[in-house]
């Protein structure tokens, strides 16, 4: 008998969207291999929600989305105007899936409210949504364990790549003496094109018409993406209670073509890096800003869709973990990842057969 | 109240008293982070055993292996000669801890048995040794499973790479078409050495001065312990059920200085490289060999001490991690590794403070 998770997902944006369809590609998979029916019973976008106890049909919510529908005219189930909040308290479900734009100017609503709302129900959370996270992680890591329910962020942190658990998980019990990651694609693409002779407002232009950078490209060029990301993993893997306004921030404003260009001559590439660096009373000194890596850095060659992340460490030497990812897709799995992660033991069922 | 971890440690190699070296440095640590007591209460190495409920002193254990002795001589809780599948199966205690060497030819023994029989209790398992998991793969895993316990080897692929657990746990769901690995240490260094311009006759002697090749040099150099890792690596994260005859297997003995010197010439390192390459109906093609790896690989450019695994795959991108390890240690680590993984959960307490 298979064990039901019934999930509800908060968002249908291109990553909420995108796991939807992993649910509906994945599914059958998953049930075989390790006994789960991740089930979607609701769903929320920014113009209501839909929900069935029995289960939404996931290829029809994927399909809904990629026509620019909202899911709150899903058949029957459907509500329009009704907020996600609502659904998040009312509906009978295991597992609240946050997939909402980060939004931290208004104080990372409404995804922060959402997560708050779930786990003091009991359901575990998974989320992509840095906003809650940096906002109110002691908080919110409190409530989880008081409601002995799991909290997972993985895809916060340099898209697909388990950046976080090979922090928080792999490396526990040795300490961490730096952390060096590139953990935004964007800019790093905003790079490379400086570096292939484009100048900065055709970079900019090419980088809203291909959707590379939000809708306030400061969010990404001026460090706060990274910034944000650096403070997860602070909180998270080296146990500093970090806010934003803690973080050095240097974006890459200040950086013409020629100057990547001259780098790029000297066998170095220039990223937007991210540092914790330990100091010998045992804090992190952490800084957001750009910096020429030489090839022989494990991330001096990333290209242009590429993130990574270092660990200094006493008892694992130094550890380097890269993803190049062309889309949006690893982000996505990452809320696979986390569900699988609570539901799952490490040594629990592996793959029964390659499929 | 600390939660006691009754630890049998069988082995006590440079693996098994770098281990015990860990646990008396960070045993306090550990207790203050994830409330766990890890005692040592008994040890075993190839002349006795010594067990004490109350637990060993770690120092002393980690003093006396320093200084050449035998366990069997510690104060008044030292057995000269007893096997150490005794003390396996009469200790009380919660988890056996296997750091004996490698023994393909011997059957695996005396670490099969061992690790049979504390399964068979009810213990945990935790092994560094590859021999019990190439040889048994299935049976052990499906022992572990009726009994309710973990059993982790996560330090048998890559020292302390956590390149098993990133396969096994983080890249669940989806499917890996390609596994590229340099699981191996010691060839790596042995080839640095040709490109350095020593001859093949002073690299072996050098390998064997400082302890960096097995006793029979075949082990290392004709591919069998990589091959080793591919067979733990395609059992425990691609599901097949390989067997170490089932790896087309060539070693680096036929390559000569000047042969590594022309591919450093044309920016390339040779590495010994395992390989699992999905083929269309699912199954994958198991292979070692040298292979020269342009410098643009992510793992191109692994230094003498380096090791790596890139895995391709459809939901993850593709994802690479290298280690730069250059003693022992973190090998070594990867048994509190997996010991931190049974017990505390991912998102379980974090580092109270970093110290």
């Amino acid at each position: 008998m298979d064990r039901p998770v019934r999930i509800v997902l908060v968002g249908l944006g291109n990553l909420g969207r995108r796991f939807v369809g992993i649910l509906a590609e994945r599914g059958d998979a998953v049930r075989r291999r390790f006994g789960l029916d991740l089930r979607l019973v609701g769903a929320a976008d920014s113009r209501g929600t839909a929900y069935d106890p029995r289960g939404l049909d996931a290829r029809l919510v994927e399909r809904t989305k990629r026509d620019g529908l909202s899911i709150s005219g899903y058949p029957s189930a459907g509500v329009p105007d009704r907020p996600a909040l609502d659904l998040v308290r009312e509906a009978e479900a295991d597992l609240l899936c946050e997939a909402s734009p980060v939004n931290l100017r208004k104080g990372g609503e409404p995804g922060l409210s959402c997560v708050r709302a779930a786990l003091a129900r009991g359901l575990h959370v998974v989320t992509s949504n840095k906003g809650p996270i940096v906002l109110a992680y002691a908080e919110l890591t409190a409530l989880a364990q008081k409601k002995r329910v799991s909290l997972r962020f993985d895809g916060t942190v340099a898209g697909g790549l388990p950046a976080l658990y090979l922090g928080m998980r792999d490396l526990r019990g040795a300490v961490i003496s730096r952390i060096e990651a590139v953990p935004n694609l964007s800019t790093g693409l905003f790079l490379d094109r400086l570096a292939a002779g484009t100048s900065w407002d055709e970079a900019l232009a090419l980088g809203h018409a291909e959707g590379q950078l939000e809708e306030d490209p400061a969010w990404d060029l001026e460090g706060w993406d990274a910034a944000a990301k650096l403070a997860i993993l602070a909180n998270a893997v080296l146990g500093v209670p970090a806010r934003l306004e803690d973080i050095a921030r240097t974006g890459i404003g200040g950086i013409s073509p020629s100057d990547v260009r001259k780098e790029a001559r000297r066998g170095r590439t220039i990223r937007l890096l991210a540092l914790a660096d330990r100091k010998e009373e045992g804090t992190y000194a952490l800084s957001v800003a750009p910096c020429a890596l030489p090839r022989d850095h494990p991330l001096g060659r990333l290209g242009p869709h590429g993130m990574g992340i270092v660990y200094w460490t006493d008892l694992f030497g130094r550890i380097a973990a890269t993803i190049e990812e062309s889309d949006p897709l690893p982000s996505a799995a990452t809320l696979l990842r986390d569900i699988l992660d609570i539901y799952v033991a490490a040594d629990g069922p592996g793959r029964a057969s390659p499929d």
